[in-house]
């Protein structure tokens, strides 16, 4: 594999990270989906649960959900696939959202956030993965909402990024299943925040990679990589940091959606967070150091370079002119002072030894300034 | 096109970014128009409407505005045109505007702001859009006062950057007829912000192209380019940035011309505000990667450049050397130690020997050395 | 004008930096003038004001300020020179001024700064201004005493910073005569900051002209402008960010000397440090740029040269040699190995035509470096 | 010892600063060890003290510390070893420990930091020692549990980092006898954070080293050193950072497991942190300052190899030229313009004094230059 | 003086920095002087004054100072030398000093910090002076106990550094001698402070030294010097940051040992610290840019080196290669292909007027290039 090849293919691209673009001056609220399609169908999959029970079953119509919410029971609605706008407006009528929210869930390139309306608590979450073989970076928006007995969680895709919480649900007696749905939520949360270790473990491990490299041969695709590190740095960051203080502003406030129970968790996935944000600051003080390395490496390289070329031509020039001296044509019979070394007996092996002396007093001055 | 020529095209020139310019020590609050004229008349036009109805008509008097003030429908009175001090003072005079603020409508240099006033709420934000065939950025301040039941806005040019909100109002139940003024400000708001979406693409294109042209070939222009980025980026910041915090506080701040139901949406807008910056910050931090690594490129060429030079220089300067001993003229009749050489049999094979010899240790050197 | 003159001459010294230089321990309060003497005697001059009249006239002996000051109408006593601490003393004592006051008068090294005290508020600004042909930056500290009635400013020279002002005060009507001492006390610190305009348009100029000309031909005396700029920027920061918050301190605390009307006026003066070191920032931000982006031409510049010298002594190194070898002497008679090439009938075309193919192979091999 | 060796023994691995590994998903609170196992068995040891008695007793079950538990002596369990998940639950389930301080003792790459919970307080801390002949930086985690009248704290290896303070519990009347467990945490607080201090000395006499290095010699391999060192600063501030802010929130948290007399004793440990940080930060200022100064030497350095190169160069250069025109085989004798030099009688002589002449003109250039 | 000498002379050692030592673990509060020993014995000396008489006597037992400390004068002890613990502990005994702050005064690298007791106020000063002829930076730790109605300050050596306040003591009717001994603290502080400035004077002179030296000839050493320079600031800005915030809290803060007339005077001692740290910073700026200039010259002149090295080897190489094909042995006689210009009748000036066309076109080109 190439180091172009690689670069591009890891590249999150610039135009990746564009924001929304509707149209300048339409109505805020404007429900229109940004983003890729993925799904043929939106798939609405109701989990319904408490200390006893557990289901799972998809619904095609949003009112069948009535019956859930009715009930005790915790419900948590899936949704997978944004396209829809006229289906996923039956789902958020029927709950009563915000037109904001409405317009947040379906632009999927907004900053990960937490907003507090009066029927529900809103998440904006950024899952990162590295997919393929390639190990492109990958991203995807993860909106929930949070309400009085259900949560809703809301992604173009149909990735099982919460498998193993899903796996959870099944097990009786689990503390997901005794407790309520802003655990559940807090739950989604931590998946979310553990696929970020990942990412931070990935990027590690190229760092390492390219240190070792580096010290082994610093060779001009390091570059590229370096840069390319520092961009995965820079979205990664930016995707992360919001976060953070969402989910610190979450803690602080006061909220009947969550309880003070869930916050100690919650106060968890805020530490993990910090956790990533410091080694992400980390890794960036790491590659610049590397940067620098990198420049100091072939500065030294190019000062060596220059090194040999300078001690080899300076020990030759004065020898090849002392050699030109005597390939001049000047006729000795017409003066004695044309050239008389040319008659003399030990002439040639006088001039040999002039270069020779020549040639030491250089060595011995480059010896001296620490060349060799 | 050559790089000096668009370089220079998309400036945002420096002496632009200059403050008012007025003489020291005039008195504050003095009305002089600080900008350039673009209309030859100052337009007045007043959009009237409430859930029922809508009508726009433009007037030449500022009395005549009178009616619609009175009726119970919101009014919004938009003026084209800054250069008629006399005209303007009417205006002011009318709705009884703070000597300051009538200042800061006329010196069209002013940071954006919002200011709360006893009668009104004025903002001041400044309008980014690329004009023309060459992309050059172009800034207006755009003046908006909140009253009562009025919104005033204030432009230089002509220019229908709320063609868009106009159009919306001319919808019977849309959501911005059927709200009070406060959204209708709220409206303009976000229409400005939107527009930011464009250059922060119009960035990221930049920049791309730029990170694409690096890897194929780091040619000088780019260094131009990558300078010229940076300047819009530092002007575009300065034009974003304070907005932000006024927005914010205005969110905080308890008001009576802003309701709290619009203040939903004016979070939204701060949220996009925050993003935007967001992006402009990861964008400063790219373009600096970029300026990185543009210099690493330029250091490995001549790096490479100097290999060249050191390997052709160094293999055949010593050869030279042996053929320039065998082109002197010492008589080697007059004495056997002169230059015998040029009388063995083999002389001639064994000199070429000798070089090829030579030829063959420093390439093994320079593979050695890692250089091939 | 060379290079270095100019670079002399605009230069804010480092030692004109230097802070007050008492001897260590003397003690505080120590009435000291530190500074230089501008003038013969120190000068007072009165400015009495009302909405109905004004007077100005110079006084000997601060006593004679005395019916001034019983009268309702407004007293501005201005001081021009600080050489005297005799006279400034009864001056001060006439006011009851703190000794830290009287101090910081005289000591002319002041940081900007805004004190209140019991029976009076102390303002200290910095006037900067552009002096004498050579545009050289001369910096004043202009002290401020603003208590119940009346307002003192004392300055070290005679220069008439406030002559608009003063102007003004002469139009009856204007808003200056109608209000009170806190908003002459607001003109006069307009007045400074409208100067700050001034120095940063100055620098916005450089900035431009050097970018223009780095653009034409990066010269070296650029260097030494860039450092320049940096260090005037560094000066003005220094002398005008304090100024900044003290302004803003003075709006949010409450006090008697100040009408919440004045201070709608301050908040607006306030507006004007936050965009002048806006600015002031930018313009950092632009300078590096202007060296990073020098230090990148440099770097090109060298590359090209190298280029030069590589191209041309790589293509002629190899054929020296060649032309060197077939001017060795070995006797062709001696022996059929000895240079039989120089008796061949094709010889010397031979020759040349290995010379230019080896030529053409060496700019082949350039070309697809892509180095011309 | 070569310097690749040396970089590579001293190096924390960027892998190591990795966090948690436990899958994405898992149930928060999973009890998991993260980490390494150091030690055959978990080992605890009771440490029961007054100020009267003390004595010091291993134990393997947990149920056995009951007795010292409900003596109104103070008690200390150490529990060294993290792999036995059983029997780690037996004492948290004992002591009612919150299942995610259940899971951050076992999951040993935890942020340093300080949680309150209802029936303690939970310290991590990150105790950092060089160790081996290699001085490889070597880090552990600690978990302190403050409860009412225990302390219990958590090791994964057999350290005995906390010799000291034992050393003091056998003291009769000393302070740490007569004070609560309060006291004994602060104690344990203190010996980590004055292991700090040795970090710090170490890394000030590596750069003192180096500084001394690089004046005398700057050679590659610190190019590397400086690297590393930079490496272990970073390292070491991610660890002690969260320390200093978590340990001034104990401070200023009211709690009632620490006495006001305490916090004034971890007041003191706070300065100590503060401390800590602050040299790390100059230190990390002055890595960054001998990084520059070691790029300038090497830009100096070529300097001057490209001053020598040029000098000899330039000098013999057109020397040789000369002395080629005069090894011109033109013919002298069909025509007087053919290089009649060679026929004059002072023909030589005067060659040679043309090139003495071409080489003094050299020589005074470049000493106007300052080259030599 | 070798530069080398003159940075070795004037280096704060990283080496100093180094903070306490005592072994890990130890017990807090453990009394142990971490120092150097400067004195044979501990020294103490009574100043006790009041409005009316001012009296100086050492006195060897701290019991001896009981009779002034029952009197309504006020009582100044200050202790030179802190190697005898012992005498120190009875001191400290006697006034009931926290063991901290016994511990703090003897370990003589504490952080400035001012710290409040129930009995005192405890500030730790760090004292800055050149010392010597070679003018190295001595730092020594000033330690101040401000009690009920005494003051007592504690220093390793005999230095006098607040002879002028002891001078101003003895005048009768002076400030000093009026008021409270929480002025007299504050003339301490002030006393520190003022040398901060002598300092600050010096870094300006040896900054404005560089940049002379700078534009008159960049030299080598220049390079170690900015490197210490950068020291002495980061060393400086260590030794003055925390005292500004601990003045600080101590203004805002209540306290029954100063009263609110002091602090006004602490506020201008804030306002110093202020003062210096911001010149500090600018000069951290400077010394920067001074570096980055130092760089840009360096490789300004590598560039002119390099330009003069190609102009010569460009325009001779191809000269020699001329004149070499012109040595070349073919026999003209053998063919009239092999070298007929020798046989020419012009042949000579041909190519010498060849070698001259050659040269001209070379010279050309750099003129037009912009290389002379």
């Amino acid at each position: 594999m190439t180091s172009k090849k690689r670069f591009k293919h890891m590249l999150p691209s610039v135009r990746q990270r564009k924001a929304r673009s509707k149209k300048p001056g339409t109505a805020p609220g404007t429900i229109e989906h940004i983003g890729e399609r993925h799904l043929d169908e939106i798939k609405i999959t109701v989990y319904d649960y408490d200390e006893a029970d557990f289901q799972e079953l998809p619904i095609d119509q949003i009112q069948k959900v009535q019956p859930y919410l009715d009930a005790p029971s915790k419900t948590w609605i899936k949704v997978n696939g944004l396209h829809d706008t006229e289906k996923l407006k039956s789902i958020w009528n029927y709950f009563e959202l915000h037109p904001l929210i409405q317009e947040d869930i379906v632009n999927t390139s907004q900053r990960p956030k937490v907003e507090s309306y009066d029927n529900c608590i809103f998440f904006v979450l950024r899952m990162l993965t590295y997919s393929g073989d390639e190990k492109k970076l990958k991203t995807e928006q993860i909106s929930i909402v949070l309400g009085q007995n259900y949560v809703m969680s809301f992604q173009e895709t149909d990735e099982d990024y919460f498998k193993p919480i899903m796996d959870r649900l099944t097990v009786e007696g689990s503390r997901i299943r005794k407790l309520n749905t802003d655990y559940l939520t807090y739950a989604l949360l931590d998946a979310v925040v553990d696929h970020y270790y990942n990412i931070i473990e990935h990027i590690a491990d190229d760092i390492e990679t390219l240190e070792d490299e580096l010290l082994e041969e610093p060779d001009e695709h390091l570059l590229e990589q370096i840069h390319q590190i520092r961009r995965e740095i820079i979205y990664f960051r930016k995707s992360v940091w919001p976060l953070r203080d969402a989910i610190n502003s979450t803690i602080r406030d006061e909220s009947k959606f969550i309880s003070s129970n869930t916050k100690i968790f919650l106060r968890d996935v805020y530490d993990h967070m910090v956790q990533v944000i410091d080694n992400i600051e980390n890794y960036r003080d790491l590659i610049l150091g590397l940067h620098d390395m990198y420049m100091s490496f072939v500065s030294n390289r190019m000062n060596e370079v220059m090194k040999v070329l300078t001690i080899i031509a300076t020990i030759f020039i004065p020898l090849t002119f002392i050699a030109g001296i005597y390939g001049m044509n000047f006729d000795p019979e017409i003066s004695p002072y044309n050239m008389p070394e040319l008659s003399w007996y030990w002439g040639y092996p006088a001039s040999l030894g002039v270069m020779g002396i020549v040639a030491i007093i250089m060595v011995i001055y480059f010896k001296r300034k620490g060349w060799f």
